[in-house]
């Protein structure tokens, strides 16, 4: 399996990958997930992939000569001279469709689905920046300032800390740490989804970035966050109140409606 | 959908359950998923049920009256006079596999399988405390030391906290307020997990428990669990040190053969 994940901020954006694709349980490989676009000062472009990895790697690759044939415009557009993060985006679901069009017929003839899920984001020159996520068919939407985050892959273990953590006004470190510590929850409860990761953080404005890194498992500061996350959530649990079974005491306090006893004490009781 | 759990302490057993059912997005109803089966000084057993609600509240209904005949036994065995847990398991494993008969082929021709979830646990007398996974087909599983807990419907929003905490040697009161924030963490994500929750706590040895309560909106110890879980898990995430972005800080240490940047720059470049 795979768990990508990616946020826009007002501070910058966040981009973080795992590598591990498996072929059923006894076939397990690392393929990378990430690749970031840049030309400094013009575009920083960043794509995630998750889903059949035949499939993804053809987009990926397909994805750098794909032009798109616009009727009012002279030349065809292309991610390279997108004027729009838009335009890029459907660069890539024209891209998408154009494996479904090889490979989408026999695959389905072998029983397998065309599946691919993309996220893409990142800021074009006179833009404001923008993320995508792109879903098999080529069709794709666009996070906002409700909807900050994307994930693509296994998302439920991680996907808590993110609720409770990001919003808009997320400072890029925070976002780090905590699409970090989302990705830490996900690898402990899902074998299918494994080191190392690929992560970009991106700052408003920029047209580039230096923080794009692989984290494996000598990576001290993955490491470190992983201890102190886990030690620090423990003294949070054992600092909330235990529950209070007195009667009248807040354990017992239920509307009316509710507070039908559901035990059955004999073997012609009845109870739905 | 639905979310149960429960896990076998070696102070107890705690359950947990919501109750909300939909048939599509929008049929969404109240039914509460566990029973107790409570004979004071004898046996005391919860059932938590997943899964099609036709099938589960059939099974429920039948599981009083269902008789397991074993060749070198007089009586038929109940879950009211079974001498283990196990053989109680096997009556309500019957029960599921007697609704299959009923109504397994028709619902396959309306295009629905055939689909329950049950947590059955508890105690009886002479016997240690045992907890089982029942399975569609009616076969079961046993919680171990090792894996002290179930959950079954939607299970991937709370587990990694369950993960985090359980062991057997947890106390009760901390597997119950763990429990309820699994569920908490469960019913933020996902809307067709709803309140209200029954919970039951069972302490070892008791064959008996007062400790069994409705939690809706209005419970005060629910309320202020969730609140303080928010604060605190905020307050930890706050205190996890930054991501160290300079050169050959902790952030950037990485083994050589995933060290690549996977960054293009142009468009006649190549990564995979």
């Amino acid at each position: 399996m795979t768990y990508c994940v990616a946020v826009k901020l007002k501070a910058g954006m966040v981009f973080l990958s795992d590598s591990r694709t498996n072929a059923g349980l006894d076939q397990i490989s690392t393929f990378r997930k990430m690749i970031v676009y840049e030309q400094p000062g013009e575009r920083f472009m960043v794509l995630l992939s998750a889903g059949n990895l035949s499939i993804s790697q053809s987009i990926r690759e397909l994805l750098q000569t794909e032009q798109l044939h616009d009727p009012g415009l002279a030349e065809p557009i292309t991610i390279w001279n997108a004027r729009s993060l838009f335009d890029a985006a459907r660069v890539l679901g024209a891209t998408v469709r154009r494996v479904y069009e090889r490979d989408g017929e026999a695959l389905r003839r072998s029983g397998i689905e065309f599946n691919a899920s993309l996220i893409f984001g990142g800021q074009i020159r006179g833009e404001p920046m923008r993320l995508f996520q792109v879903y098999s068919p080529g069709n794709f939407i666009e996070a906002t300032d409700e909807t900050p985050f994307f994930q693509i892959g296994e998302s439920k273990y991680g996907k808590p800390v993110l609720d409770r953590v990001l919003t808009p006004d997320t400072p890029l470190d925070d976002a780090t740490k905590c699409l970090l510590i989302s990705m830490d929850s996900t690898l402990k409860s899902n074998l299918s989804v494994g080191l190392p990761l690929d992560l970009a953080v991106y700052e408003a404005g920029q047209l580039r970035s230096d923080r794009v890194v692989c984290i494996d498992e000598h990576n001290r500061y993955f490491q470190s966050l992983r201890t102190a996350w886990g030690q620090k959530l423990r003294e949070a649990f054992d600092q909330l109140d235990a529950p209070n079974w007195q009667p009248g005491g807040a354990l017992t306090t239920c509307s009316p409606q509710h507070a039908t006893l559901r035990k059955i004490t004999a073997p012609g009781d009845r109870l739905l």
